[in-house]
């Protein structure tokens, strides 16, 4: 760091409080990344502990041209939090304060820095839900999970991060303040100016609080699991089950990749020679969610299964969820590197993307493993890389790009709840039109003119 | 008209198709204003074919600095669409075609000119289900509820219109078409740009096609209607359905100057003496919803209800409704003038509103009728206003300013489905911090730099 940076950067922490801003390699290195691959040094981090601190440094950011890329537990997986340019690493972590859950409003009002699972565990207490679900949310921020409008299973049902956020607070390039929404769950006062920062990866604003949307916690929920012989049975399965009106919290599908590395972790005899497996989750009234899971039972028998598991109550749920999650961890145990893509497709494409992960994977003789939230079209496309064998880098660039070309053909998305980030920078400019980007640059220009906020992003 | 205006008026008229633009003063004049009282003539109507030409209009009248206030059907409550500056109206109304309905995509996509009420049919059929309910439904078009961001008594469960936009095609002031958003029912590709046209009040770009999410249609419809002798019986009884995990896709309330209109009308001997009326709707599946309507029933009754009524199935349920459609005409019979504000206030606040519009009644000498969406909080608060009588427009005037003043203070909205069009001009610069309306500002002032988009409304 030459030393007029390094004088600049000293300057800032006597605007701060002492502690809040650190300069010890090793800070910087833990702030350098994310889960994903990528990392970059940042100049300082600084652990605001005050929307007042966050605004001093984005006042003195905005002033000096200094990047500034905002973080929260740190958890994303495409980058998106990895300052490419170097600058100030501003950590959310400390604001971790619960300011409010209200009963009566359903309401929770929360620090950006508050862990996503102890918030759904208070509110649960007091009878109140918070659906969003990332599967990393035991790890996952309030504010990370904004910035990328985190999704998760249960979407299906409830709808994603962005349905739930109330109102913001938000510091804007400058350290303007900004109280935006409410705490009202409708309101059509002005432009829905909040949730423009919803998902915006960090590039407009930095968001410090949140004021969520509450929903009555449903009493009770059950599963069902089913193994199938073939994809098909299983996603006409998931439309027979959307055709008789049903809306279950979640419908999951693992593919035969999958399943075949999770018999070998999990030895569990119902997985071999299983070629598709779907989980079904409603929630709601006990009674009712009881006879939903006969009924659906009988729904699917003439489809086949190879065998069906209940799960009633929400031991028997979690326990079930834990096999889902195994799947992650049996992809891990081939020791091969997974490319988590979290596309998604139109519904009507399900059948149709996995025919053709099929033969994505015979044509660059690469392991394709397929699973995720199949009711949202969101598939996570894991490409399976040997990076030792030869060649296998650029077979595996190709296939991505063969991949996303398909998904944008079908008119999919190339991400449905990680975000760009770095990861899938370079299929940004293929993903919207010329024009719409422009506007993505109008936008960032009017709100962050010097382009401070995580540079290196879609957006510079 | 000057000679200038009329001139360059022409000049458009030859850009566009036969019969696409219209001078005629009949046409004019039905293109003056919406439901709300105030009108203003417009120079030209042009009643748009196609994409194309709303994008031939927006680019003439940019150059040419005409005002250009883009309609629907016609039927907003807040004068949201009346030309204040005259110049053109660009009527949606013959852009009125149902591209697709994709039941396996569980997808829509429609001109702006759609009817409402006429896609929900059209999707039912196929079994699919488009859940935002205005309550005028049959009149309104999909476009303005779009740019409103309209709500409805289903929205308690479902959300808003704004929860249904996958995508739109906008046009903007210079002529420039942009698809943004997508098909998928997830997509965090870029900023969320689509969704900030939802209930941008036509201020920022003329919406022309919308891609709309669809849900399966739940097979099964209940409705319970109580009768109380109090409003806090009613409003408690409200909370305890919350409180034991019900998310009904109705909760609607009325008071009891409601209820004496529209025992005045009906003669139904149930709402003599009844003080209080509180519909619920379940939906789901046949079994679930019969149970819980008898769960319900039994909640319900050691809140000594003065009646209970059920409804099962479509029928009994429309029937049900049809009373409390009843209500808005009930208030008309009374010969008053109604100003119906759209309030909305945290749900904890439901019991201070109802007393605060009883003292607001008595201290101004004015009738207050309050019913609606109580799930959500937004409570159509009518004040029912002689404006033969001495004083009676100041006098409304005032309890209007104590009425807003209060919602502010409780954190609520000044409007939850209608928006602020140019009933609430006047309470706008209260309704928001300054930096949030000068943050309105700057977009409008990027998106549309010559203000030609709908003048006169809360940013010019």
């Amino acid at each position: 760091m030459n030393p007029k940076k390094i004088k600049l950067l000293r300057r800032l922490q006597r605007l701060l409080s002492p502690g809040e801003i650190s300069f010890d390699p090793s800070v910087l290195t833990q702030h350098a990344g994310d889960k994903w691959f990528a990392t970059h040094q940042p100049d300082a981090v600084v652990l605001a502990r005050s929307t007042r601190s966050v605004a001093t440094v984005l006042r003195f950011a905005h002033r000096h041209r200094i990047p500034v890329t905002a973080r929260g537990a740190g958890h994303g997986y495409v980058g998106g939090c990895v300052p490419s340019r170097g600058g100030i690493v501003l950590s959310l972590a400390r604001m971790n304060r619960i300011r409010e859950i209200n009963a009566a409003d359903f309401v929770a009002v929360v620090q950006a820095g508050v862990n996503t699972a102890r918030l759904q565990q208070a509110v649960e207490k007091q009878g109140l839900f918070y659906p969003p679900d990332p599967a990393s949310r035991a790890d996952n921020s309030i504010g990370g999970n904004i910035l990328t409008n985190a999704g998760g299973p249960r979407c299906l049902k409830y709808g994603v991060t962005r349905d739930y956020v109330l109102g913001l607070e938000v510091v804007l390039p400058g350290g303007d303040i900004l109280r935006l929404g409410g705490r009202t769950h409708k309101n059509k006062t002005g432009f829905d100016l909040h949730r423009l920062f919803v998902g915006s990866e960090g590039l407009l604003g930095v968001v410090t609080e949140a004021t969520l949307k509450l929903l009555p916690l449903p009493p009770y929920r059950a599963c069902l699991a089913l193994g199938f012989a073939s994809m098909r049975a299983a996603v006409r399965s998931l439309h027979a089950i959307l055709a008789v009106g049903f809306l279950p919290a979640a419908l999951e599908l693992a593919d035969s990749f999958t399943l075949a590395a999770a018999y070998r972790r999990t030895r569990s005899p119902r997985l071999r020679g299983c070629r598709a497996h779907l989980i079904v989750e409603l929630d709601g009234q006990t009674r009712s969610v009881r006879g939903e899971i006969r009924q659906l039972r009988a729904l699917l028998a003439p489809r086949r299964p190879l065998f069906v598991q209940t799960a009633f109550g929400p031991a028997q749920c979690e326990a079930l969820w834990q096999i889902r999650r195994e799947f992650s961890y049996a992809l891990r145990d081939t020791g091969l590197t997974k490319l988590n893509e979290d596309i998604v497709v139109p519904r009507g494409r399900l059948e149709d993307l996995f025919a053709f992960a099929a033969r994505l994977q015979r044509r660059h003789r690469l392991a394709v493993a397929c699973f995720g939230h199949a009711g949202d079209g969101n598939i996570h496309t894991n490409l399976m890389v040997d990076f030792q064998q030869p060649g296998a880098r650029n077979r595996a660039r190709i296939a991505l790009d063969d991949l996303f070309r398909q998904i944008i053909a079908w008119g999919g998305a190339i991400t449905g709840e990680h975000g760009i980030g770095l990861a899938k920078l370079r299929w940004w400019p293929r993903a919207l039109p010329p024009n719409v980007r422009a506007l993505h640059q109008t936008l960032k220009q009017t709100l962050d003119p010097h382009g401070i906020l995580n540079p290196g992003k879609f957006l510079s």
